[in-house]
């Protein structure tokens, strides 16, 4: 197997890391920011320098396709440029800049592909400045509807479509990413397993299927120095007892189940006043649609009332496990083999744009290591070693797949 | 004993619940506002209208003395005009109004004591708007140093200082509250015990001590779909635990024991992500100093690591239960006693102008009952009838001391 220049790609990574960087080393690159815009001017530039062609969808995603020897559909890799406030400087970005060295690769070998290779940047994958999350995606894959989404404002109250026209990157419709034979995303993993199980690679066979609920505690505020202990409806105590005692049912449920109370907030929030209300998240994420059930149920037979206190809950939002591919699978892990990488199948709990494009295309993602798990923070780290090893097994996986369907 | 004119009181109340109205009945009269100057210069107009003079001290605590046959220290009663936002039409100005109606009736019934009568309006009791509560007092009774006081500023940035000198209320030292031979402060409950209780009056014979910690536990911030349950340092399962477990050793400590968390913060506080550091107020309030430390015992021994988050406690403050003067409590309960009122010796959770004025005077207070217990709200309510029979003792309980002071 052939091996990506890993010097190249570091140096990609660097310079990348320049648009929208922050005083700690993270990255700033909100969808559609002049950060952004600099960015996919000079990744434009790359890829036309070698001669790929760039163009743009109605939703702003880049294309840059390298013409393959027959007129066949495109093997599609990728990710997204955009960031969160002061993230990282690999999330998404590293996808399209693998996706970059591989094809520099190809060309610098010049191997001679029958099927043309796309390189794809997603718009506005975080949802940092427009939600929601996925939203390119979400509208090529027909799960979002677009002129709701082109509606989205951001905190200014500028919409993703005045933004989208003002960027410049505002394409038509018919460059849509329709077939292709592939799509492989590589990304950071955002946790920790790689890293503790000291594996180079994650071969990603689908992502995580969620429910997220907010659950409420309404009691009755009042004076905490004037209200006797047995006239209080007191909210606080009937939460924390609830959680605990959710805690105790939940990990009873499947290891691999995780779940997480990420928010609380209780009202007033005054600390001589007993809480009218307190109110919490409870999200969970497993690859079982039945272990998810259980969750539901737990949540489902939360008691109505409780020492005083009424309890209400809602869904906030669900999403179904999503499968990928087992060829794209059997192919990334064909390569991990053979480039003598330590590999393992493992499920995403984050959500990526891969998730809604498996919808119609044969899809798999691959995952990198990243230090301690962090992610979405400044200080997120994936070392160039290993990023250099996702790079061989993106290009090597395109160069298997091309071969394969040429077979 | 004779009686206050109920009618008078009740057109009293509705009138100073003009100044700061808000839209739901409330009231909202931040010390020395707009609001609360203009309810100072119309209780000044109404004092002196019936012969009374009125004085300022240096923080700005107004005194309407009714000049007595001759010459003693005066018997001081009156509680605050002030407000906190969005509170209620009852909260410290019935203490004041009540006082003005007690004069209102002495002066009807040609009543001449021998002891002047002085009524107070403590400037920012509440402390909403500079903190902290009880400033005047604390400055009076040498429990505040006053250069700080002066320099605390609102939310815009005005300071006290320039608040009290614009006021036009600015007066000097000389005039400040020394000795008297008795304080006595009406005011409602704001707790549920004399409604439920089906009680008039509360003789209030002392400030509860208290003490309040803040409890933090730091764990380690992740993402919620892609860090694994038991890779996780999750300080939001650790904190429900521990608040369950303190809840119940707190509750074998003595029945009076009050005990609140208020207020609670996770960071960063995003449903999809595991909290870095979850914290919680923990304050608690006895007549008795020995509960009070079983409850600093059982934060102190709250573990310092617990599932891989570490604990730390600070207490952010405490104060020791005040006493009031029993001569004083007595001649109240003699009073409702005389009245036919249904009273019960209490203590204040709350605390009130009242406990450093202590320190020097003898002081009692008489409470009122407080519909639902609620107060700091609009809809705090006392019912004119219980407003009435306040003034009632409050008058009576005047008389009394006067009579017995020249006995």
């Amino acid at each position: 197997m052939i091996k990506c220049n890993a010097n190249r790609l570091q140096k990609l990574i660097d310079l990348f890391s320049l648009f929208g960087k922050t005083d700690n080393n993270g990255v700033t690159r909100l969808s559609l920011s002049a950060e952004d815009i600099a960015a996919r001017k000079k990744f434009q530039t790359l890829c036309e320098e070698i001669g790929m062609t760039v163009t743009y969808d109605d939703m702003g995603t880049m294309y840059a396709t390298l013409p393959g020897k027959q007129n066949l559909p495109p093997i599609v890799i990728g990710s997204h440029l955009d960031s969160v406030v002061k993230g990282g400087r690999f999330d998404g970005v590293l996808g399209v800049l693998t996706a970059l060295e591989t094809v520099y690769t190809i060309k610098e070998e010049k191997i001679e592909l029958d099927n043309p290779i796309t390189i794809v940047n997603f718009t506005n994958e975080e949802g940092a400045r427009f939600e929601p999350s996925l939203m390119a995606s979400g509208v090529l894959s027909g799960k979002f509807d677009k002129a709701k989404m082109i509606s989205s404002t951001d905190k200014n109250g500028i919409s993703f479509a005045q933004a989208l026209n003002e960027s410049g990157f505002e394409g038509s419709e018919e460059n849509r990413l329709k077939e292709a034979s592939a799509y492989i995303e590589l990304h950071i993993e955002q946790g920790p397993v790689l890293e503790r199980r000291n594996l180079d690679i994650g071969v990603v066979v689908g992502v995580l299927g969620m429910v997220c609920y907010e659950i409420s505690v309404y009691g009755e505020s009042n004076h905490a120095g004037t209200t006797p202990i047995n006239m209080r409806k007191d909210p606080m105590f009937t939460t924390a007892n609830m959680i605990a005692d959710m805690q105790k049912q939940l990990q009873r449920l499947d290891p691999d189940l995780v779940y997480t109370i990420g928010r609380i907030n209780a009202y007033p929030n005054i600390h001589t006043v007993i809480p009218s209300e307190v109110s919490f998240t409870l999200e969970a994420r497993h690859q079982d649609p039945e272990v998810i059930a259980e969750v539901s149920r737990i949540v489902e037979r939360l008691p109505k009332n409780s020492n005083g206190c009424s309890i209400k809950s809602t869904l906030l939002w669900d999403r179904d496990t999503v499968d990928f591919n087992e060829e794209v699978i059997n192919a990334l892990e064909y390569t991990c083999k053979e480039l003598g990488y330590k590999e393992n199948r493992m499920y995403s709990g984050a959500g990526h744009d891969a998730q809604f494009i498996a919808s119609y295309i044969p899809t798999a993602m691959i995952f990198v290591p990243s230090i301690n798990g962090y992610s979405h923070r400044e200080d997120e780290l994936t070392s160039y070693e290993d990023c250099a090893k996702g790079a061989n097994v993106l290009l090597n996986t395109v160069l298997t797949i091309c071969r394969e369907k040429v077979r």
